[in-house]
């Protein structure tokens, strides 16, 4: 065992505090990182409070983590002592349901093992990258190319696997509109990789208060949606709209959005139904999707796109004595675009 | 101006009586067409009643015609006095909107003009085909292939478009797991396309009363949804699920019955809004949809290829003075699979 430093929840009530956690023994296939940075991401807050179901404390979080290879097991293949690597939302699967036998253990049957708050295999909780180590199994780890500067490299393994996957699967590219609606850190992330695919690329924000950062970034356009001529202007026009609030919002109005054959895809999900008229499916034959982070495959795929074309994470540095502060400045929306740790100050 | 024999509804509230309506002189571009048999859809029901919204009476309902032409215009070049033909859901489109020039009126952004209660391009409303005869625009009628008997002909132009278009476009074939929900008139067409296009087909009624029938359309396999356990042993199974109930189902339960990448369709749909949860649709990468009919094009296709696999609808066929005891049948789901009314009796 490995005791190390880490920030964690103590309950759902109370600030994180520093404290040590131990790291299981590098096992066989399983590779030692001394991570670097680790970015914060709104689900590390929804899960250390309670509020996507009961966890137990102390738990550390954390899902975007990138450091340095310091160890590997006898068995490793993939990754080598000094590589540079990264972590995402999950650090295994069950490898023998139909979705990791495809190839798609972001799908698992059997719910992959989640980075943190999760049960992992050898029946402990997992604990996330607000700690100096992580030991994972080699085939959860991701390559970090050398171009991506590590810090801005750490969303990339959440909110850009999460914006990446569905606007490589619905096709954004050429001669495709799409629209982002929220312009957080998944929103920001998606108007990069979208204009980056080629796509013309409108934000719908519920201000206009970002269009001159959605613009720096790549988006062509920028709605308000605060401002209803938006919904009436903006009528029938896009073929892919990625949702990037995790609030409710009215989803049926977005729809109406869609040109033929048009889909909305879902990452960021409320805790309540969301309110559909099939007739508003009906016109233009749109559809209405979910999609949740991405495979391991694609999440490489992602970094070496963002690497070829030069793009990362917009972020805010921070020490870890500032993450009770930068949580409440994530709830406020409060942040350009993304918070990410500087893990030295853990040490 | 042409004087014709119809039943038409005269308010919303009363039964539907014969009478007679007025049909528009044979245009350069049109086609008089003698019905001979015309399907009855549930929509007629919901239209006359008012439940889509008010309408003007009498009104003469019917989109699922069938006949021959007895009179072309002089400019008509896609058919001949003679032919075997048949008009569906619209009579008419913009013909300048981006869906139109894609192919794709019936997702007209203008709104298609609707085969009756809808108005028409000279201002007038249009009737339906509980009549003897209707004047259509030549590039909205469609030919009936020889060998599909008549009068089974009729519901094709209806329900079994808006089936064959959804399994058409989401590739139901071989290798893929169908589902099909309710087995009324669109749900029967439903199992007997996706069959013929070599899918595996599962039906989910509420009950298994129709289950030996559903068996000998095609089906492979068939639950009752009144069984609780129905949705434990087929979660996450199918790549896509025809929903063909127009009543309010609790969605989020069948969307939970979709494997990786799978699309629940609707082509029914209650005035209510669904209820979703953004969850259901992140595992799995589901996908909720709607669609409307098909083009004129593609119910081409569909004629042409129920033609080849040698199939139609099941149907019961009445006296035009059975209609009001056939709607309150259809009502209580009590029709085999669907009413068509052999229009000699209105003559």
């Amino acid at each position: 065992m490995l005791t190390v430093n880490a920030y964690a929840a103590p309950s759902a009530t109370e600030p994180l505090v520093p404290t040590t956690i131990e790291r299981r023994d590098v096992g066989p296939h399983d590779v030692l990182i001394e991570i670097a940075y680790a970015g914060i991401c709104h689900s590390d807050i929804h899960t250390v409070r309670g509020e996507w179901g009961e966890i137990s404390y102390p738990q550390v979080v954390g899902h975007e983590i990138v450091g340095v290879v310091t160890e590997v097991g006898s068995e490793v293949s993939l990754h080598a002592v000094g590589d540079r690597v990264g972590v995402g939302c999950m650090v295994n699967s069950c490898r023998e349901c139909e979705n990791c036998l495809a190839g798609a253990e972001n799908y698992c049957l059997n719910g992959n093992t989640g980075t943190y708050a999760a049960v992992d295999k050898d029946g402990s909780i997992t604990q996330g990258g607000y700690s100096t180590h992580v030991v994972v199994v080699e085939d959860f780890v991701l390559k970090v190319p050398e171009s991506i500067p590590y810090e801005a490299a750490a969303p990339l393994l959440c909110a850009g696997i999460t914006t990446y996957s569905p606007l490589a699967h619905w096709n954004a590219g050429p001669g495709k509109k799409v629209a982002v609606v929220g312009m957080g850190g998944l929103g920001h992330m998606a108007v990069k990789i979208a204009h980056a695919m080629g796509a013309e690329v409108t934000v719908l924000s519920q201000s206009l208060s970002k269009k001159e950062d959605g613009l720096r970034l790549g988006a062509d356009h920028y709605y308000a949606t605060s401002d209803d001529e938006t919904f009436e202007k903006l009528a029938n026009t896009f073929d892919l709209i990625i949702n990037s609030v995790s609030a409710k919002i009215d989803i049926d109005s977005y729809l109406k959005l869609l040109r033929l054959h048009g889909t909305l895809v879902s990452v960021g999900a409320p805790p309540e139904a969301l309110e559909v008229h099939a007739f508003t499916l009906f016109d233009n034959r749109r559809s209405f999707a979910g999609s949740s982070i991405g495979s391991i495959a694609e999440t490489q795929e992602m970094l070496d796109f963002c690497a070829e074309h030069g793009i990362a994470a917009e972020i805010e540095l921070i020490d870890a004595s500032q993450i009770n502060e930068a949580y409440k400045r994530v709830l406020n929306s409060d942040v350009r675009y993304r918070f990410v740790i500087d893990v030295e100050s853990i040490k």
